[in-house]
């Protein structure tokens, strides 16, 4: 084993600056059979070398992706990009031997997922998809309570990811709007999560139906005169059927005002129940069947304790840890599988996957029927 | 005016006994110009003579509806009865020149709910559905703040109504659990309330897509070898389009393990929000986008302010009100309409355009794909 | 035994009211051995003949209540007067035989409330204090769970009672301003309430020290110039020490902006804990040290189930009752023991040992130190 | 300005790995005019050295705090030991001319707060001591809303700490138990918090009455036969009243079974009030008067906007930080104030206003009777 790891970064936005902050203090919280080096950090916009790269201690810098993932110094690709150039660079990075973890959605659709997974497959990289809420110590939790059958049979798994940032009609068009840069809208960012969720914690969907929907059909387009047409969408939702015959109810907006980064699992099984929301990610609801009969009722759990998923390398009882620790944690745990050599989820397959259900939905709202999905 | 109006009552289960509380207290929380007498109560079951009209109140007894609504001291006839009774109950009221109330959903499906509104139209009788929960203060509050404009452009209503008490694999078979004599199972029950709640606070909606659930297809029946069939869903959910564009989503189940009676109303609007809990039914959370920007959150309106619907007729502020009390409000206004000579909502005519809606989405899960809804 | 019971009240005003709905409801969910007639209501205002006596079914009314209490039809007297007349009429009412129901608090003092106990223990009649949340049906099913030792030994009760309602200061001078007119302001009204809750969940009280407090010490009198003095506390607030060890905090204000009729017990043992918030009084909130380590956490309580206390008389789980419902409960029982011939608590014996109480923190407050409470 | 800034830390233990965190990741969210070194851990224990400081990335370690302070190249002190060698290392370090950050509470008692707070003050260094909470986004949102008047005139300050970790009659006898090391039990631990956010949001305090408790006089002493005598309070409640004219009242302990750190702070005004809870660190309930009559309530701020405090160094909205951030804003603010040379609060001056507090309490808790707070 090398006794040093370089990472390269790709994508110097909001998701760039949450991963390096999980680079930077991994091995706080993980100990690691080597060190990990911020190497390199990649943007198209020179001005990241100054107020992203050097800022935070990413030791070098570079415009252009080709060139950092031809950089023999790199051992690992850090794709924070947005979702259009997700596929070539890793693609790339595994041809060039890179380890690589890759922010969701995994790719534009299924087919340039497929194309992800095999390149990494070929080449025998580590692969995994960022799908951080794996790793909210309360959805671990709620793993392992519904892999020990606390939940028995589950029938119902009830998702939806509440955003508001787009209700307001003066927020000006960007990207994100045009579906053929961004793939979809509310759909591709935030049903993503809730997908990856449902298939860790219940199973495969076997069929879909959904409805996109775009509420503001022109926003004003900095600097012209022209609107700017939006054609992602600004909400989704859609039913699901499950393989194991679980029914699946999925909502994505960002038009629920109030909210801003509420997502709220309802999961209803034979035996118990699990809620779950994001914006007070450190508890978990559990009501179990088997409680004494008078006093039955859903208990709150606050995921603080020590035998808690990950929370041994926290803080004691009670004292909660944010959004961003998830981020440590996935990187925390592709470190190890990389230093003992072991596969680890949720990886291209599991993009992969998603991304099927993504895909299936889309082609659902525009048919108004269901759809079955089928690798 | 006459001095006193006769009330006769179809129906001595658990609704008949409901209204039998509404219909005795009445007088206490409404002035009435008239007085209002427990005339008469009519059930199949002779032991119902006993244990539910003298028991409550009720001066006679029959175990014929034929009979009860052609008695000439009967002024109103309130129909508590199965489904698959209603249409016949009804018609036959309305021609007899009763006015009428009646239990939800109206009818077996939308051919007799129009029988129903025709009988009862041509009568000239008042007519009224028990879509109770429109009478919930917080509802009523809410429908005020919404045709006020608080909520601006609706964009989502997001309805869950969770029940538990079918997951118990040990509940045995009965006629509920029948198509031929329930109409449908939890669609029916749950979401006829739901689809009357967002018609009544968003409008009417154009065309749905949906999926019907028997989680467990055979259960015991007492007194036979053989398994009873369970035909009629155990869950049903839904996705909708709303005529002014807003998209509907709807889940009925009595399979949410440890919801005993949680409906929940989310309505997102480009100026505020409002969230609904009827397990919480004195509260209503409000999110207005008019607050001061720092400060901006969901309010938590305790609904028991004189100043709010019905609280008037009740306690102090913060003295809360139970479920039972939609249906002395229910009751009422009925009174307070045949009183003043005027119509009154929700009536046969909103019974018969849920049903168009539960029909429309019983024939989307059959058919797999998006149904739209005519009259 | 009797077939029909009298009632005769006094006091037209908002208890009441509340009073008049329980008696006139009672037999509706109570089997009775009896019939119970509304038979005379007594106001010294003559206006309230018409708007209370008549208008809620009180068969007769009387101006003076001594003349009420010798009235030989009257088998039972409740008394809703302020609280300056409740020891008079009381104490008169049973040596005239009469059962005798009282508003809490029992009086202004421990000197009366001795009298009044005196009275009613000589002449034998049954005797209750109108200390209702003793009979909501959380606090219900938490006193059989302390008893079963679900709590084990307790170490804390904290309680708060929050309203609102003075903190406006163009709030008037009213009668309840004056100590000598009501005896105490937030204290008697409010703290009663909790310390007979403690009393009943926890057990006697040893010491106290507590502090009152007004906050605005002169308020607009209606039809004159000069301003009304407060002399009756805004707040009180103490600290307790049990019997058996347990320490109490208990907080009574009407200065809490925004909690309108918030009552919050906290309660805390060496095995698990209670949490009670009087408005989602259909809850209570459990804590087990004997649930799996992993999963411990509050669980919520929605306590309408058929085996939870009083809920049989009402409606299935999660159909939630209200605040007023707590009356027909304790009506209903006070009869039952009436026919059964049995005691019943909360009695007076109840009322002057909360009295005790209350009398000790007024005087630690004029004192600034501890007080011993003896008997 | 130096181009570099030195930090020795001292301690070890929870508190040692925490602060650590702080200086580690500071300068990933502040912007600095030097850099800053962790230069030097301390800790009795010689283990420390390998699993504290090479793991945590000190550069040097010694055993010998006299050593430490007496180091020429460290700048910064950081006492992060037990409660009775807080007094002596800050005043070497302070006559040293090293800037100082210290633990809470402050000190043992009052004498030596003030030895502290004189030795600070005459050689001229910076000196802060750790109330972290002031720092939390939420809290500091009350305070901005506070001084803009929000609240109006306050009437109540009400606050609990709550954990339970001694409630297991198993757990053993420590040194926190022994008031001759720890100064005293849960009183300093946790009042000292909240005493000290009540001075920072309300205002000084006059006068107190306590009551100090120990449930359990006796534990196990591991490796011993003998028990250890609990001499520190396991729970300890007081009323205040603050110079204002505000009504206080706090409870801190050990015991409060299923809470695991919960403090709740509810602050109720003349014109609004404000309710905080740090199991949920991000939000703030925020009720106001001047809310339209009929939409009143408390409503939520989820306090994770970019014009909240702090959060502009975090992440989008609904991104929720954990209990650890809020050292990194105190030690990024601490490092400001020395960048900026001026000073900073909380320092030892409200360190030692906090512990006049504390003292009055023991000493009311003794005496039985209200306690005046004089400087």
């Amino acid at each position: 084993m090398k006794k040093e790891f370089n990472i390269g970064i790709v994508g110097a936005q909001f998701m760039g600056r949450v991963h390096t902050n999980a680079w930077f203090d991994v091995a706080q919280f993980y100990d690691l059979p080597f060190k990990v080096i911020m190497k390199a950090a990649c943007d198209i916009d020179p001005a990241s070398e100054q107020n992203f790269a050097v800022r935070l201690g990413w030791q070098s810098f570079e415009t252009s992706w080709e060139k950092l993932i031809e950089r023999e110094d790199i051992d690992i690709v850090d794709i924070c990009t947005p979702n259009n150039s997700h596929m070539p660079i890793a693609v790339a990075a595994a041809k060039n031997g890179k380890h690589v973890i890759c922010e969701k959605p995994i790719a534009m659709d299924t087919t340039e997922a497929k194309q992800m997974l095999e390149a990494a497959e070929v080449s025998g990289v580590n692969h995994m998809v960022a799908f951080n809420y794996r790793r909210i110590p309360a959805i671990a939790l709620a793993k392992k309570m519904i892999d020990e059958g606390k939940l028995g049979k589950i029938h119902h798994f009830n998702a939806v990811y509440y955003q508001d940032w787009l209700v307001d009609p003066e927020f000006p068009w960007v990207w994100r709007h045009d579906i053929k840069l961004a793939g979809s809208g509310a759909h591709g960012d935030m049903n993503a999560h809730t997908v990856d969720l449902a298939r860790f914690l219940v199973g495969d969907i076997e069929s879909v139906c959904g409805e996109e929907k775009v509420f503001i059909k022109e926003r004003k387009k900095p600097g012209t005169k022209k609107a700017g047409i939006v054609t992602a969408d600004d909400a989704a939702c859609f039913l699901a059927r499950f393989e194991n015959g679980a029914l699946g109810n999925f909502i994505a907006t960002r038009f629920a005002t109030g909210k801003k980064n509420f997502l709220r699992l309802e999961i209803f099984g034979s035996k118990g129940s699990l809620i779950f929301n994001l914006e007070r990610l450190n508890e978990l609801e559990y009501y179990s069947r088997d409680d004494h009969s008078a006093e039955h009722g859903f208990r709150n759990i606050l995921v603080t304790e020590n035998e808690h998923p990950y929370i041994n390398r926290w803080w004691p009882p009670g004292h909660t840890i944010g959004w961003e620790h998830t981020f440590i944690h996935e990187i925390g745990d592709f470190l190890t599988a990389i230093a003992n050599n072991v596969k680890i989820t949720p990886d291209f397959y599991d993009g992969y996957k998603c991304q099927l259900v993504l895909d299936a939905v889309m082609k659902s709202s525009k048919f108004r029927k269901w759809i079955d999905i089928s690798n």
